[in-house]
Formats: structure tokens, sequence, C-alpha cells
């Protein structure tokens, strides 16, 4: 077993990192860019050391040299800027660390978007008809002439929704390929493209997690919808898809632990796929690191997918059965990013002068800031996952309406408006919602500043409530004795009317 | 079904009942004392309401008048001081409110320990051998000789560790009946006690809990382990019961049951035993309201008490069947008091100038105070439950050593040293411990000087942090440049030298 470990991402998953460290008896060393000092995983780790680096790439040598220095025996990279990166998971191990994600080979095999699809194919998945793009751009309209237009433009080594564009026609398909190939030049260093027929709007995304050995044992854990995108981000995902006919549901299970097998893949990882109205379903990419999203199978099936992670990495066989993995209820999950998403979600950045997360029955909160944390427009946006589980997805949407309804930060804003109005329409209520749902979330001027206005009201009573409640309060008390009651509802309304 | 609630409790259990009305789609009204302004639940209710009455027989009538000016259709006590209160759920009921709670009936057997026990020997409960105390002081002594020092003095409607005395001596007798009898006339409004045959520490406190509906069905949710108790006040429970030999625990479960039926009760309740070293168990109370400590039952079994109990009171059957209720993990509830453990858990008040509560998977929160919140001396010392559910005991261990890690309130003292003591005491880690285990919790005034030290250390370090990161914060990044890394834990050392 691994002794100290090196955590070279930052947020809320180094925190989740830090935590099964702890339970594990694992020491934790956060390698944290400068503008993140204060941040909670840098306070919570055992060891923090600044790392002087600008990029991913440049990080690289310094992460190995703070890793050495500190005596750390493993890197684990979360789903940082560092994972998925097969060049760095293999220099870890050539320079004597235990990586805590799969191996080279595997993050190479699933990271490649055209093995990854045959080996996909292999293992019987059904793919979606494309094409590796050469560098002669009419050669390149040609196939995707043949393909059928709309097409897809993603970058081979792509990722996290960077790299990819939609082309309905030829024009716009030369114009997305230049775009890709200069994005992923400069994100993954590389700018090798590949076309798919583009499915359109009106298809699911879901995903099935897999956790291995290195010894060849795959399990699955359930599936995933993640349905609700901005951009091919996930915003909001859930365990498990919910109105999804078993026959699938367990297609998909087998194709993604056959998968996992065929490319020798180990540690936790997730074999993403889209479904049509059919019911047709297609095999789109492997993702070789833990997901954002990993907390709602966590919460269903009860299974530490971090801890598996790290067991995985020290060489232990897996100590989970398929048969004795068992779901209970259902999981969603929001993630709380730094946006104004009446600013069509323009990243935001602040202080989080106040903070306040939901609590009760069936809540998990997995925060990346806390009050007074600068929240740094340099990085991602997310600063929070509210995970609500119920007994059934009925119970789980009321959670999270009141959960959404408890969390409170002031000094930026966030995409919580979004939540809310997800939390109302029908199509999610009844979960039959696919991509095409992001197109309606449309805000009106007039809409816009009803909000800003409720917004404005909200923070000022949070500013009062915050500054004004002082020990000696006795004379407030006495001054409010006249009214014998206050309506507490009004100043919340906006959260309905929105 | 009920539409508007008026809530007669505060503090946790108050923002508890809210959070589930809100899901059944109920309003709430907080009656609330006037020193509770700007706490949690008086802002999160509906509407809220100021009383004047300074003692619970004055609130009676109070309560009642703004239910009925609220347009409220239903009253819930909580585990306030009106609930268990037989007059008022009766009152409640003849002024046409539905009470959120057993019926009066119910109420007025468990309450009163001599019909409680009466009912408890005929569904076949084993009893301690005891006796009501009449007034002539001579006759009671000469009962507590038959009996058999040492002896347990109670209150016949005591509970919640007041009105409870033990004496090992005739002395001890006279003077203990005299106390317990002033304690239960100023407390309960009646000055009758009853003794029992005192067990000793070396016991187990473990209770059932129980749920039924008004048409006679009852299931039980499991056991609780609550024999972590300072003056007869539980601190921690977990469920299940550790180490508990299953023929007890399906015993405990079927007696808890027929009482519960031979009483006709509905509602939640629990009926609470002691289980001696040799494995006899005995019937002591039935509790006729939620317990405090009711999250580790729903954290291992997934229902919703309060919910239950809203059904049940607006007299909807049962929709639990015994066969559905499956127990998965473990969970533990630690109570966190403002409190002092230094100063033999001296009550303490202030204001929470900050507060983080832990988070992350296994972590439930239910929090009575938030930044900002007075603190009374008048109430209740719990400020918020910290509840952990693992796979198994040793994963909630772990999760609970981490959560008393992350918990911070600054403004006032905690028990929390006392949590983190217990999380090391080897009984406890083991689950064989029982009632005498308080007694070995012992500071010595070098310890506590240390504590002192390292707690105002932590003090002025959260102060930092609070006040001194500020957007602008470059300079302070420069200044440390210097330092290529800063040790990080030897700041929370003292969590680990206590």
């Amino acid at each position: 077993m691994i002794r100290k470990v090196l955590l070279c991402c930052r947020g809320e998953i180094a925190m989740r990192f830090i935590r099964t460290c702890r339970h594990l008896g694992i020491e934790t060393i956060a390698a944290y860019p400068i503008d993140d000092v204060g941040a909670p995983y840098v306070t919570a780790a055992n060891l923090s050391v600044p790392i002087q680096a600008r990029t991913p790439s440049e990080a690289i040598p310094e992460v190995i040299a703070i890793a050495r220095l500190t005596g750390a025996d493993a890197i684990a990279p979360g789903y940082g800027p560092l994972a998925e990166n097969a060049e760095f998971a293999e220099l870890c191990v050539t320079e004597g660390f235990v990586f805590v994600g799969p191996n080279a080979n595997a993050i190479r095999l699933s990271g490649d978007k055209i093995q990854a699809r045959m080996a996909a194919e292999q293992a019987g998945a059904s793919v979606i008809p494309g094409a590796m793009m050469p560098t002669d751009t009419n050669s390149c309209v040609s196939i995707a002439r043949q393909i059928g237009f709309p097409v897809i433009v993603k970058a081979v080594l792509g990722g996290g929704g960077r790299g990819i564009r939609v082309a309905h026609t030829e024009n716009e398909f030369i114009s997305a390929l230049q775009e890709v190939r200069r994005e992923a030049h400069n994100a993954f260093g590389s700018d090798q493209a590949y076309v798919e027929r583009f499915l359109g709007e009106q298809v699911r995304h879901i995903e099935v997690q897999v956790v291995a050995d290195q010894h060849g044992r795959v399990v699955h854990l359930g599936d995933r919808e993640c349905s609700v995108q901005r951009r091919r981000q996930k915003l909001v995902e859930e365990a498990p898809a919910p109105n999804l006919v078993d026959h699938i549901r367990q297609n998909l299970y087998l194709q993604a632990t056959n998968l996992a097998k065929a490319i020798g893949y180990d540690s936790a990882g997730t074999v993403e796929f889209l479904v049509d109205p059919c019911g047709s379903f297609y095999f789109i990419e492997m993702n070789a690191r833990i997901q954002v999203e990993h907390p709602v199978t966590e919460s269903v099936c009860g299974v530490d997918i971090v801890e598996q992670m790290i067991r995985s990495a020290c060489g232990q066989p897996l100590a989970l059965d398929q048969d004795s993995i068992h779901f209970v209820g259902h999981a969603i999950e929001f993630r709380v990013c730094a946006e104004d998403p009446l600013e069509n979600f323009l990243p935001a950045a602040g202080v989080a002068s106040s903070y306040v997360v939901p609590e009760g029955p069936g809540i998990r909160i997995d925060s990346g800031i806390t009050c007074g944390t600068v929240q740094s427009p340099r990085f991602d946006s997310l600063c929070t996952k509210i995970v609500v589980h119920g007994r059934d997805r009925s119970q789980a949407l009321f959670r999270a309406t009141d959960a959404l309804r408890e969390f409170r930060v002031t000094g930026f804003p966030t995409n919580v408006p979004f939540h809310r109005w997800l939390l109302r329409h029908p199509d999610f209520v009844c979960g039959t919602y696919n991509l095409g749902l992001m197109a309606e979330f449309i805000v009106t001027p007039a809409e816009k500043s009803a909000i800003r206005t409720e917004l404005a009201i909200v923070a000022a009573i949070s500013a009062f409530l915050r500054e004004g409640i002082q020990p000696h309060a006795e004379s407030t008390h006495k001054n409010m004795g006249a009214s014998l009651w206050r309506l507490r509802n009004e100043p919340r309304s906006y959260v309905e009317s929105f």
C-alpha cells in the first residue's frame, strides 16, 4: 500500500482524494497553483507545495520534483489537466511512483478516438459512422460528404467539451475543422481530427462506470444519465438513467465491461454512449480517469470509487463482486459553477464572502470553495457539487429543489438559477429529456431584470443577517416586538418565479 | 393531507421538519422564542412568529392562538418541550388541529413509567424490579431496601436525562428522592417518583425505533446503540448496535413492536432497553416522540421518519412493509453541543463567528446554527448533528474521524474534543463499550492547558484565514514565494494529541 500521495489536481476533487486518503491512512501532498493559496484542499492536505508552472506540460517536471522532494510514493491527477495523459502516467512509473489511474497503455488507447473506436467495435459495440481526417482539406471534405451532414468534428485527443464542433454544411465544416485543429494543437499538442456523423440533439448521453484491477477483473457500478449539457460540458447527472429499458441498460453494461477487458483497463473509468429515440445506441468514448459525476454512482451503490482507484493502483485485486453490488434509490448531481446563467454562462470570478451549503437527509456536498475562497478566472468554474439521494427519483427531485433553495454563495454569480429552471422543466421532472433540453433555456430581458433585482435583495438580506446579528442584539429584539410576526418567504420568491 | 403545520420546536429538529414539509408541499410556521431571531429555522420557515412565553406551560395557549391566527391545520412539537405532553396533544385535537405525534392516550401510557412498565410486562418484556414511591418517606426507604441498593430514582413523568438520580445507600436515597421530586415538580408539574434497581454502569442502552399508523399496523426500523451518555443524556448513537447477538436483536424488535401494538401506538416512537453483560435485557421506557438520534436509523434504512409521522398523523395507512425494510451499512451520530468538555461540560453561549461543517461521501449534517447564530444559554446546548454512514462500522469510524476534523465553529467551545477522545478509545473503536465508558473521560490539568493553547492557535488561524484572504492577495503570494512549501498539519496536531 502507498503511504504518501502527491495530488496534482485542485478544488473539490483534491478534497475528495484527501478524504479517502485519510481513511486509508495515506498522507497527502497538494501541489497547488499559487492562486489557490487558502483554498480548502490546500489547507486540508498534510503538506502543500505551490507550483510555478502556468501550463500542464510545464507542470510535469515540477510535479515529479515535488513528489521526489516530499518523499511521495504515488501521484494522483484526479480529473485535473494531467489525467488521461499517457506520457505523464508513464513518466510517473518510470520515476518510481505509483500512478493513481489506469496504466499508460489503457490511457493511450482510450484517449485515441480511432483506436478506442476499433476496440469498441471488437468488443461488440456499435459505433457512429466516421473517419480520421487526412491533412489535405479537399480529401477531408469528400470524406465528410460520404459520412453525410451534419457531422461532428472532434480532436482525436480532445475531451471535457474542448476540441469539438458541429457542422451542417461543407463551408461550416471547413472552418470547424480549422478551429478544432488550432484548439487541439494548443490544448493537447496534436492537431489530429476525427469526423463522425452528428446524430442531432434528440439523443441521450448515457455512460457506464467501470472499475477494474491489474489482474484482468472488471465490474460495472451502473449507469449515469448525463444529457444536461451546455457546450458538451455536463451540468447535471443522475444515476440510474431514468426511463431506460432494461435490455438496453444490460447491453450497455456488457459492452462497457467487455471494452475495459479488451483494452486491459485497470482503475476507474467511464464508457460513454449515445442512445437515440429508437433505442439504438452507439459507443462514443472511454474516459480513463475519475469523473466529476462519480458521486451519483457512489450514492446509489455505496462503493468509494477513489478507494477502488487507490487499491487498484497498488496492485490489489478487486474486492468487489458484480453480484455483491446493489443499487439503492436514485441520485442527482448539480454542478454549481461560478458562471452567470443570465449572461450566456459567462465565467465569473470573485471572493466567496458568504457560503451556505444545504444539509439534511440525502444531501451530499463536495465543495471546492468555502467562505473566503478566491474564485479565480484562471481555472475551471466548478465550485461545489450538490448531490441528492432519495429512495426514488421523485424524492431525489424534492430534495434537490430544497437543497438548491438552501445553497447560498455571495461574491460572484453561479448557475444555480439554471438548475432551478431545470427542476421546473416538465421533461426533466419526467425524466424524458435528451441533449436538446439545454436549447430551451432562454432568458428574456424582462426575466433577467426581475431576477437581478431579486438577487440584489437576497444579497442585501444576507449581508444584513451576517453583519447585523451581534451578541448585543437585545435592542433589536425590542424594536421588533411591535410586529407580531414577519412574512418570511417573500425574499425567496424569485426562486419560484424564475 | 395537512397543508400548513405550526412547529413548536426549535433548532435542528425544526429545520428537519421544515425540510420534509417542503417535500410534501406543506407550509411551515415556526413559533419561535425571541432569542432565536436569526436562527436558521426561523428564516427557513414560510412564516415565523415570536412567542413571548418563557415556560412550556405558558406557551400552550400562545401556540394554539398562533396556529389559529395563521390558518395552520396541524401542530408538530418535534422533540421540543411540548412533545410527550398528553394534555397538549389532546388540546390540539380538541381545538381542531392534527397533532403530528402519537395519540394522547399512547403518550399518557408511555409517559407514565408505571403504566408503561405494566404494558411492557404484558407484551412479554422483562422489567427491572421496582415500585412507585408513596408520599411517606419511611415507606419509601423500606421499599427501596426491599428492591436492594443501589437503586435509581426517576420522576414518573421525567425524560431527557432530567429527574433521575442513583442512590447507593439509604441516606443517598432520601436526598435523591427529595431532589427528584423537586425537579419533577418544577419541570413536569408532578412530583411522583419511581424507584427501581440500578443495574450499574456495565450495561448497554439499546433502543428500537418503531413506526405505527392509526390502523394498528406497526413496523420497526431497527435498533440503535446509545451507551455514550453523560448524566443520562445521549452524546453519540449508532445503528445498528455493534456486537449484539442476533437472537437478542430479534427479541428486542419483537417486544418493541408488541408493546407499540398493545398500547395502541401510532406515529414514530422508541422503545428503550438495558442489556447486561450476560445478554439479559430489560425494558426501561418508551419515548412517544421523534428522537434526536433518528438520523442514524434513516441513514441505514432509507426511511424518512418525519414523513412517516406526518402521514400517520393524517390517518394514512403505513406504506411500509416489515419485509421491504432493508438495512445497509452502519451509521453513527455525534451531537455537537455548546459545552466545554474541559470544564465538566459546562454549557457555553456566544455567537458562531465562523462555522464550517464536514462534507463528502457518507456525511449528513443537521445544523441548528449557522455562521452568525446566537447560541443562547436559555436552551438546549445541541448545535449540530454530524451523522456518518459507511458500508460497515469501520468505514463509518474513519469517516467520523475525518468529519470531526473538518468541523469548525468559533465563538464558543463545543464537546468536539470529547468526540475525538471517544474515537480513539479502544472500547468505542471495537464496539464493546457500555454506559461505564463515560467515566473514563478524565482530563488532567496539563492536557487541559495544552489543548487550550492549541485551540487558541486554531482560532487565530481561522480568524486570519477569514479576514486575511482578500481579492488583492497578490502581495501575500509574493512574500510567500521564498519558502517552497509550508507544513500544514501542525496546527491540527492537537486533534491527534488529545
